[in-house]
């Protein structure tokens, strides 16, 4: 769709606000951008469907096909699994009483590849696919840089752990896996080409302490968008798990990762009243339809809850979203001349596109997108919940 | 159900976590404080059902009848109505384009009263009212603290708004409401009672104004939780607005407005992980479950994004999800000799119960509660969406 016609298919009546809104230009970009990626590094894509949870984008991942996903609920397991989807890593340290659940699926037909960081939670997965006659694959969970969970490289746990699986039956020990997700406090490409070094080296140096105990190690899995970006060598890596790069967002623009014009999501919403002696127009986006997530609020550019756009998708400097309440949302101009514009460009009853900090967080408030395509809007679920 | 029986309920591998459980005592318990509250100040109750979305816990405010309501969507207004809910006032500026919608509960017979504070707005709802053949009732929404939307009580356009509306056909001019949510800046009883009467006065004093002008003014609506609980005196107040008194949480809790016995909404979560090393247990509730608001963040107590339970509902002192990614709740000790404690206490696999910052953002992430009543766990469903 050229611009126009995006924003009068966006004005339009028909359309409730607030809404979710896809441009499946930016998001087709972003696709083979990270395609790009990780046939220079030499690594297979695993997608982490968690961002969209919508069959359509991770389709479009593949070219139109099926391929390996990670999830982080067993919800999208058995969502993407209904619609053709085999390889499933749920990358969540595994609840005991998961278990039934996810053998289910792996009877069904799935490769489920299941993580652990524990000992006991190993013997309850090994016991769990004997007990349910399913198979598991079984990844460690390895911790690359003390952001959440995982063992450390070194730690002999890690063989154990190993040994303990390969000598199991019912499960396959299948290798290890991380996410530095401490490469959200890197900003640029410098610093986040050295964290994804520091990736790297995480679970290839687990990889290699398992090979010396005489272990396989199939899989040395990585994966945060913001490392895959500016990952330089990734020798000894075999998979890349990404998620947020199919939207991108701002948060991602201002660790450096992609510029604004790469954001594919958008939260569309109307003007409902202007406060002129506060400085603020309010919209009927608030905290539910934003989300309250405030990913930006240390960073170098602080967007407040939302950059806001025109319809076409164009930011209008200097237009925040400054404050949220559950269904409001209090959009403020940066300076007095900015206000006084804001409140002539954007009357009562007006639209605009609003740029969130954290598209997980924003697109987890929707049932569906309304994706800006060749053809007109079209309606694409999404799967939310547990 | 006994605290032994909850305990055990609430344990059972047939209950998928993470999921939001209402604690149907606490919930009554809240609901006969603030009935109480409203019939000693002489003022009618149009709950907010914008923090449960569920008709039964709206019906149980009413005895298990219906009543006057206050919804913040028009999928709240058409599902409650759905329900046999009839009074309905949707609190936020209508936006021009969702006037149709509204319009058709109006004709289905619904009493639907809409939000106005701008002279434009209020000849759109007038204009639609006709061309839709609807009836709707018209509030003009009052500032009362600077917090959000409304005109300030003094303000001109205040009567030449209602003016024009006492003028047009299809329309009635109901009267004036205001929120008073800068009351969530205040502690403690004397600061919110000294907070209550400025938002009492401040409708109270448009009423007048409009009154003196010849115009009537049959509703003077006023509403926050924190307000209403304090309140001495609502003399020329017709309606008490507050909702999120059915389940409270920790941001009341600090406001003084509770304790935090009478939270009655709760997350379910499993212990997935132990990071000794950083002090941490996870668990499988993080951003989506449990939200990222903060709203206790500036507060006397940071409760990170919970305070953690057992089962049962007896806080552990001291801990807190002190951080969340999408899927992973991070629960950290307040000392080293709580966190040893923690770590034996908590194993893997083991459930609790996390109090949420803001029970509105945290319930909006769940379709249904898991309500712990008399006979058992039952579920009852919400409403979310636009």
């Amino acid at each position: 769709m050229e611009n126009a016609d995006i924003a009068a298919a966006l004005a339009s009546p028909d359309l409730d606000t607030p809404c979710l809104v896809l441009d499946v230009a930016r998001l087709d970009a972003n696709l083979a951008r990270m395609n790009a990626i990780v046939a220079r590094l030499g690594v297979a894509l695993r997608p982490h469907v968690k961002t969209a949870k919508c069959t359509r984008v991770a389709r479009r991942a593949f070219g139109g096909g099926t391929g390996p996903i990670t999830v982080s609920t067993l919800r999208e397991a058995e969502y993407f699994f209904a619609d053709g989807f085999r390889d499933l890593l749920y990358a969540v340290s595994i609840a005991p009483a998961k278990l039934p659940r996810a053998a289910k699926l792996a009877r069904a037909g799935a490769r489920m590849a299941l993580v652990v960081d524990d000992a006991g939670s190993a013997q309850a997965v090994a016991s769990a696919a004997v007990a349910e006659g399913a198979a598991f694959d079984v990844l460690i969970e390895i911790d690359a840089d003390g952001h959440r969970a995982g063992l450390k490289p070194g730690d002999p746990r890690i063989v154990e752990i190993a040994r303990a699986l390969d000598a199991a039956p019912g499960v396959r020990f299948a290798g290890v896996m991380t996410h530095a997700g401490g490469s959200y406090d890197r900003v640029g490409a410098a610093a986040l080409r050295a964290h994804a070094e520091r990736e790297r080296d995480a679970v290839v140096q687990a990889a290699a302490m398992l090979r010396d105990a005489g272990l396989p190690c199939d899989t040395v899995s990585v994966g945060s968008t913001p490392t895959l970006t500016f990952a330089h060598d990734l020798t000894g890596v075999t998979e890349a798990r990404v998620g947020v790069y199919v939207f991108h967002d701002l948060v991602q623009s201002n660790l450096g990762v992609c510029g604004l014009d790469a954001i594919a999501l958008s939260v569309l919403a109307t003007v409902i009243s202007h406060k002129r002696d506060t400085g603020r127009v309010i919209v009927d986006a608030g905290g539910l339809a934003l989300s309250k997530d405030h990913g930006t609020a240390k960073h170098a550019i602080d967007y407040g809850y939302g950059q806001v756009c025109a319809l076409d998708g164009t930011p209008i400097a200097g237009l925040r979203v400054v404050e949220v309440n559950q269904e409001h949302g209090l959009i403020a101009a940066a300076d007095d001349a900015g206000a006084q514009a804001m409140f002539e460009r954007l009357p009562i009853g007006a639209r605009v596109r609003v740029l969130p900090n954290h598209a997980c967080m924003t697109a987890a408030a929707y049932d569906a997108y309304r994706v800006i395509g060749e053809r007109g809007l079209e309606v694409w679920e999404r799967c939310n919940g547990w």
